[in-house]
């Protein structure tokens, strides 16, 4: 039986400042780093041992990933950094101030951006100032999947691949996978795993640094689902 | 044309403490992270930019590894966790002070062990305490090749697959790479790569956390060599 532990990255440095991130390279707050260096103790604590580690290309998700595997004495697992499971894209509003961004738009357009499954966010060309495009770590895209904006839907669909292609198989040959990644990324990924339906699955919280621990059968159905506590 | 960055850890515990390291997994030193932090900061003055990393399976390369990656604003390059990079292991004089194995053997047989190509150390056996047969993370080698002991001749005989089959198709094909090791996995590596002999490369010295930048020419000739400065 494998398990599978998922890990929200720690407070980031616009967490505390209220801004829309998304794809845009925020690093982790103080309280951030000391949220992933307790996940790793707990993970050490609990005894949980990974035979791979998955994260997205954002330092905020990588160092958590970091500090949570050299707490428990395991840095040297393999890892593997991916875009799939790169926070959702927030288009336009990446860098806006949340309560400006409700000023602008409204409270109700702001709360069904936020909240809603398949509404996107404005959008970002490709030429617009902070696009994906001009970013050097997704230069090896397809530039026409190159986001400029996702909905939880669209996260869930570019996280999939991620989930049959390397980690299932991983689960199911016995494995234990740890993944550090964001909100919206693992929100869709546990939407997938638990079968939550869409009105659910946005409402679906994961606190920041708190390891989430599923037990797998080999036919990859969920045994348990624990939150190791803070 | 491409280039090849290699970095020795910063100084690690047992640097402090004279002791021989080997596979043993010591952490850096508070110096030995300020070392590999002010890599990173050289790395990231020079503009180097990486499309692959490399490092060994022992939290010192790790961790002078990530601090280099982060310092340039590159933490989500590709990493690969590889025992091929390990430092030499030292058999069963791991874990002992070299001025008390100078006592115990001689001076001249230390130095032998130290700094002989092709001489072996006393080995371990699978079963002694501190085998690296007994650690999870070379589970999945053919015990039949998990050392007991190495010199400089067969930790290049071991890092040579990885040269072969992963750093030179890379850079080949024009993608820049960093390796975060050893003094001799990477006194091995410059052995073939400057095709030193084996008389002249047990006295190469590699300082810590001081990055070396080969650029090659389509035939990976070496076309210069640069030490960054400290």
């Amino acid at each position: 039986m494998a398990k599978l532990v998922l890990i929200r990255h720690g407070q980031s440095q616009w967490n505390l400042s209220n801004q829309f991130t998304g794809w845009v390279d925020v690093d982790l707050s103080d309280k951030g780093v000391e949220e992933a260096k307790h996940a790793g103790q707990l993970i050490k604590e609990h005894g949980l041992e990974f035979d791979y580690a998955f994260t997205s290309v954002l330092t905020r998700a990588i160092k958590t990933l970091h500090y949570a595997l050299e707490e428990s004495d395991q840095l040297w697992v393999p890892e593997t950094k991916t875009w799939r499971l790169n926070e959702r894209h927030y288009g336009a509003l990446q860098g806006q101030n949340k309560a400006e961004a409700a000023k602008k738009w409204g409270d109700d357009q702001v709360h069904t951006w936020r909240r809603s499954y398949d509404v996107l966010p404005p959008l970002l060309s490709a030429d617009d100032e902070g696009s994906a495009s001009k970013d050097r770590r997704y230069a090896n895209l397809d530039p026409k999947i190159v986001p400029g904006g996702e909905n939880l839907k669209v996260t869930l669909e570019r996280v999939m691949p991620l989930w049959e292609d390397e980690i299932a198989p991983k689960l199911l040959d016995g494995k234990n996978v740890i993944i550090a990644a964001h909100g919206n990324s693992l929100r869709a990924l546990s939407k997938y795993i638990e079968n939550i339906s869409d009105e659910d699955i946005v409402s679906l919280e994961m606190a920041t640094g708190e390891p989430v621990v599923y037990d797998f059968n080999d036919k990859l159905e969920v045994q348990s689902k624990v939150k190791l506590d803070k």
